[in-house]
């Protein structure tokens, strides 16, 4: 910690060292001690602070000044910045620090979220930015998450809970909430890696047709089906665009695609969705949220995500209003993500060696940069995890209560009228 | 029923028969089988009618044609239409065949909502409109109710439960999802009778401020807590706006009184819980929803709730997004509302004469014409009952899981990391 001393030394620093003290104003004035390319340190926050921010070069200044989110992204990715101590903790306190400055301005984020979503996801550039991202290699996935290879948020139903067995509880869930029965048809939009597709034919005897846009994926999910022996006039996994869908089904799902999909292709899906499935049919998406409006940040969209948007659940209403869908259950498993953003992160750290080496520090960096933040938007409330089930207008045989996901009173709809 | 030869027959009636057939058209054909006032029969849908629709008069016909709804319930009201058969059946048919004819429309509907919302629920109208329903007079509600005088929608947890039960379940599975327990503040915007008040104060320790326009209203729940002994220094009814509540709390609750604040209220109704709300606090609000944005029905408006809006989810956003509320959880009760409207009109209809006698018989038609279509708006879809449970923004004392309102896993949040 630094003394009163330290601290009065600030007002005799050079120019890009006040740059700096200016950034960190901005920024909330977050816990986090600086020390400069010169060896000037300072510290404006009260308390103890949690990390220390190296800017080990004067060129991380004029990234910073272009765009705070990809300079500071870009910098640290290159080492140019770096941070010591806890990660986790230091980007959760960034993180609530910003927030905290950007409380309010509520039509300047919605604004910014409309503007952000006009850029279109037409089928070329969703399967661009699908291959950004998933197409990675199947390789450097398997080394940090976990067996079953699911890349969504987890459900930790115990304190005691891994990774791995919080993942085959999401799982769980989501068939659940779903009321999976023998025999039923079950579409599946962003199949991921097949693990949902392959638990529900394997655990509930639907039968189920799988999309994903991403060739290595769609492989590695064929693959995996078939060391299993799963029968595949049962399980089907498709490599196309959620949009070319047309089948009828009973059950439609969607974990962790709609974040991919660009609020102007709401509609689109919604439509989709309300003409695939029958009448008495259930359906639940699952996906990042957020508490309002807000454009995603540009860091996380030029090198981890591009094309995507992270939406409120009044964005959300134009995939569900317009088809007059029912929403039957919203639940929020943000602390879940956070937990399982953290999970992964500690994965990742035991094999950064190899990560290195297949693709380079920087990518590395960038990698553990991601997940803390991620982990950090979920735990200061940035961020949301929606699960969101839904039933056509009129459906009147959808659940009397929740009771059923619970395992409380068997099927949970005793009380029909 | 009738046979092809009284079908044709159709054909050579007169002009009046006309507008009333095209006004069946235009209402979707219904399973409805229509009488006119000189002798006239006919039956434009196939199957088997599930009443019959008598014009007593022809006054009926400009009523209809000035305003369908209004006209209607007007003409309902007065015996100048009758419906043979049960009203129930009745209400739901036409509800039915009325939805499917308009599907769609998404933008129109959403623009007349719009429009709606400009009508300024001012502190001294929103009195005048609680006034105009509530202050009927506790006698009138007294007759049909449950014992706890609980007008929202109740939770049938059980086949078998009566109204008074599945009221009393209502109470608790508010409560449960609140997480009360001693010691907490809690506010109640919009109380009814009290009983939501009372149960918490009884059975679950917590000190409310409940607040209600209604001077019949707290007049009775007043009453009714110094018969039940409930210590003042933690019950406190206040007749007030709930736009006037300025103390903290722990937990803010709202049942069914939503639904009465107007949409252009939303956002002041949001940061006045933002405002109360201790930030590790959690509130509830119930109230009656729309799959869709979509005006109130006109009859409704005029004669049973005037001021009111039914939101969409997406409309609710403007309480929730501006606060950054998380949303944690919401549940859609509708099936339960419909059994609930049955269960009054059940009651009701047990002590009809009593109501004529007392109000006369033109207000007796239309409360049960309300109760009836109000019954198939929930059965049908029209309707959607909505309880959102939600917290500020950071919150993370949130349950980590829903068990805890199932009774599984005690207090549920044994996974917090």
């Amino acid at each position: 910690m630094m003394d009163i001393d330290a601290r009065q030394q600030m007002a005799s620093s050079g120019f890009e060292g006040r740059i700096i003290r200016w950034f960190m104003q901005r920024a909330g004035n977050p816990r986090v001690s600086v020390k400069l390319w010169n060896g000037e340190e300072f510290y404006l926050a009260d308390g103890r602070p949690v990390a220390c921010l190296e800017f080990r070069d004067r060129r991380a200044i004029p990234e910073l000044l272009t765009s705070t989110s990809v300079g500071f992204g870009e910098c640290y990715s290159r080492g140019i910045i770096e941070v010591h101590g806890d990660l986790l903790a230091f980007a959760d306190e960034i993180t609530r620090a910003h927030t905290e400055m950007n409380q309010g301005h509520y039509l300047r984020h919605k604004m910014r979220s409309a503007l952000w979503a006009l850029k279109r996801n037409t089928l070329s550039r969703a399967l661009r930015n699908v291959h950004h991202h998933y197409d990675l290699g199947n390789d450097f996935y398997r080394l940090w998450l976990d067996p079953r290879m699911v890349y969504t948020c987890a459900y930790y139903e115990n304190a005691d809970a891994t990774l791995e067995q919080a993942q085959l509880a999401k799982l769980d869930h989501v068939c659940r909430k779903l009321k999976l029965r023998p025999g039923l048809e079950v579409v599946e939009a962003g199949c991921g890696w097949g693990s949902l597709a392959m638990h529900m034919v394997e655990h509930y005897g639907v039968k189920v047709t799988a999309y994903n846009n991403s060739e290595e994926q769609v492989r590695y999910a064929r693959e995996e089906a078939a060391k299993r022996n799963l029968d595949p006039s049962r399980l089907k996994f498709v490599q196309d665009d959620y949009r070319n869908i047309s089948q009828r089904c009973d059950v439609f799902v969607s974990v962790g695609m709609l974040e991919h999909v660009g609020r102007q292709n709401y509609q689109v899906l919604g439509k989709l969705i309300r003409r695939s499935l029958n009448p008495d049919g259930l359906a639940l998406i699952h996906t990042i949220g957020r508490s309002r409006p807000a454009p995603v940040d540009s860091w996380i969209a030029r090198y981890i995500f591009p094309g995507g948007h992270i939406p409120s659940l009044g964005e959300m209403a134009a995939l569900f209003e317009p088809c007059e869908f029912s929403i039957l259950d919203v639940e929020n498993l943000r602390l879940h993500y956070a937990r399982t953003c953290r999970a992964w992160l500690a994965n990742f750290d035991r094999v950064k060696a190899e990560v290195s080496a297949m693709y380079g520090e920087e990518f590395m960096r960038a990698w553990r940069l991601y997940l803390a933040g991620s982990s950090a938007g979920f735990h200061t409330g940035t961020l949301q995890l929606y699960q969101v089930l839904f039933a056509p207008p009129g459906n009147n045989t959808v659940p009397w209560t929740r009771k059923y996901q619970y395992g409380v009173d068997g099927v949970g709809d005793v009380a029909r009228p």
